[in-house]
């Protein structure tokens, strides 16, 4: 069968690291199977390269950035083909563009539109182990463009995809864990999740994957393994809801530590007073997650919101610009706060998880800030440090 | 009017070099001249490529150094761009094959076939200044390709050929010298040089312009400017002869360091035996220069070639070769000579020149191993410690 693996940068930091992948592609290629590799720039390449862009300028054009940044990706392709070949395997690199991925969108925040998978087919056809530049493809006007950080697992999903292949990705992680092993050293790793649980744990924090490429994923029926040794098959694969046999409550609980909350006191409340909040943050790219908000009088009220800690510049400049048309708040940051966050595709049919979760926070007494919730997840904002006590007790509550 | 412009690697090797070319492109421009720049990989960013590349093997595959070795090029037009942008200019980058450049041959070694101007005059006619990845192209089948060592001096005269623009190529030198200046400090920078002299000049190992560069400038008429600082137009000209107003009899002597030379005695004297010894050294990859021979006796006679020290491998593997097919001969290598010759176009009509040399070599009592000769050029195989002495006799003899 076809077998798109993907590595990611710490994964081909070096040329010793590239030749051990080398060899074991090419194990894959003598066990009969068809191989296309994925793979993105080497180590901290593409933050040394956006770097040389910022020495010039605070703002670099993105289409230029664009062409930068993909040339990490080039030097890592040639070097794994260069790998192959010396050891009498017949490899062949190919670029975003050669390989066919069309994108769409703004420089840096490339989309993938299609995948022309004729000239990788034909590759196949020849025997060939296909080596393709991940993290870029080519837009209507002929350009370089890039897919935004962690594109590399898009673009491995999204060519398993268009040839009908199984997709495995190899990172840092030897798999998805039900919480992070760092918080709660009990945690299980998963040998099944589901396409949803998948993507809230991703879009919620858990940074194992891309989230956009678990949606390619679910929306084309690619299979994802993801893992870390070459050869043991012993990490998690995303899958189907139907295929994944464990139904548990809960599958896993995400811990997102790169939180800050804003409150907002003594808001005149009219409807107006709630945009100038929300357009300022989004003009200045504060990326809002949670917001709560309510009524203390009859004409003043107090609001929440939380984004990342590294929104940071762009949120004191927001605050300072609500501080103008609104001078009578009272505008604080809260950086010591963390989001954690229960994920299950058992939620769905199983009411009074949430009774359940604030149960345990009071007979412990832990208080949080805000909550939210989904159809498969419950996020709460609490304070950073009852975040191990917290991790633990819903561990141990929902058996995760 | 059109002008291309090329930086070589020493010229763009950190982003402070990389702003004061863009700052200077912009004074042209503003000048109203349509500019295209040719650019280098950042300082020895091509080395370190092909390092990593031997990281992995001796041999790497030549389809994948290309690509590899491409990247450093492509690097360095982003800054640029960025750079240009940063400044307010319009400006756009443009890889080899985005740029039209055609090329066949064998990877890593490849020639310019043809030049698509299309799209570079459609940018020019946007007011935009393009810039183009030197040292790269595509062939027919879609593959990145590169044009040897040197090669970005052959994408500048081709793009200024094509566009019927004037080239200037800036270097490490401030112009062409009739000597090199750490030889004979009275060196005199030349004002003009035709095509013919410089690629004598070029060929013989004087390392500033590629010779192909030159022959695709005589071939398409383009005036070739070489020279250093940005603004200061006091470098030197490379044009038709019938330009260069100050007909000397010699304009330049080159030296070339990196010379080899491979004495064989006692060789049966049968042509046979002289195929083996240039067979095995082609078939090892010894770049030949010069060759004499002689028959001692009747049936035995002696032999002797220079070639590169660099290929200094080869040449051993080609010597253990010959010992093999012929065990009487008594090779001896020596890399203790220096290559010096005399260039001009005046020598075509003036006659004697080679016996003016032989008498003042006589005079001062200095040996030379091999002499050759083409229509406008001696040169002459001397030991390396009688260099200096050589270079200042032969500078007085013919005012150089």
């Amino acid at each position: 069968m076809i077998i798109v693996h993907k590595y990611g940068g710490s994964s081909v930091a070096t040329t010793d690291k590239i030749i051990e992948i080398a060899k074991y592609l090419g194990e894959v290629k003598d066990q009969g199977h068809d191989v296309i590799v994925v793979v993105s720039a080497m180590g901290k390449r593409t933050d040394a390269l956006i770097s040389l862009a910022k020495e010039i300028t605070k703002d670099p054009d993105k289409r230029e950035l664009d062409r930068l940044m993909s040339t990490g990706e080039q030097t890592t392709i040639a070097l794994l083909a260069i790998a192959l070949k010396s050891l009498g395997y017949d490899a062949i690199s190919l670029t975003g563009v050669q390989a066919g991925i069309k994108t769409s969108g703004f420089h840096t925040k490339n989309v993938i539109d299609s995948v022309d998978n004729n000239k990788i087919n034909d590759l196949l056809k020849e025997g060939k182990i296909v080596i393709v530049a991940g993290f870029q493809g080519v837009n209507s006007r002929g350009d370089v463009t890039t897919l935004g950080r962690g594109g590399s697992d898009t673009s491995a999903v999204a060519l398993a995809a268009a040839l009908d292949a199984r997709c495995e990705i190899y990172t840092d992680v030897d798999g998805i864990y039900s919480i992070d092993p760092r918080v709660y050293k009990e945690a299980k790793k998963l040998p099944l999740i589901s396409y949803d649980e998948m993507m809230e744990l991703a879009y919620l924090g858990a940074g194992v994957m891309e989230p956009r490429a678990v949606e390619l994923g679910k929306k084309y029926g690619v299979e994802i393994y993801v893992g870390k040794s070459l050869g043991e098959k012993n990490g998690t694969i995303i899958c189907a809801e139907e295929k994944c046999m464990e139904k548990k409550l809960i599958t896993g609980i995400s811990i997102n530590e790169n939180t800050a909350m804003v409150n907002i006191e003594n808001i005149p409340t009219y409807a107006k007073n709630v945009y100038i909040v929300f357009n300022s943050a989004e003009k200045n790219g504060v990326n809002i997650d949670m917001i709560s908000q309510n009524d203390v009088t009859a004409s003043h009220g107090s609001m929440a919101f939380t984004c990342p800690k590294t929104d940071e510049t762009a949120l004191e400049r927001t605050i300072t610009e609500i501080k103008e048309a609104l001078p009578d708040i009272k505008p604080e940051i809260n950086k010591d706060v963390v989001k954690i966050s229960l994920v299950g595709i058992g939620m769905i049919s199983n009411i009074g998880i949430a009774s359940r979760v604030f149960k345990i926070l009071a007979e412990n007494s832990i208080s949080f800030h805000q909550v939210s919730t989904s159809e498969i997840s419950i996020s709460l904002i609490i304070n950073g440090e009852d975040k191990e006590k917290v991790a633990v007790l819903l561990s141990k509550e929902f058996e995760i």
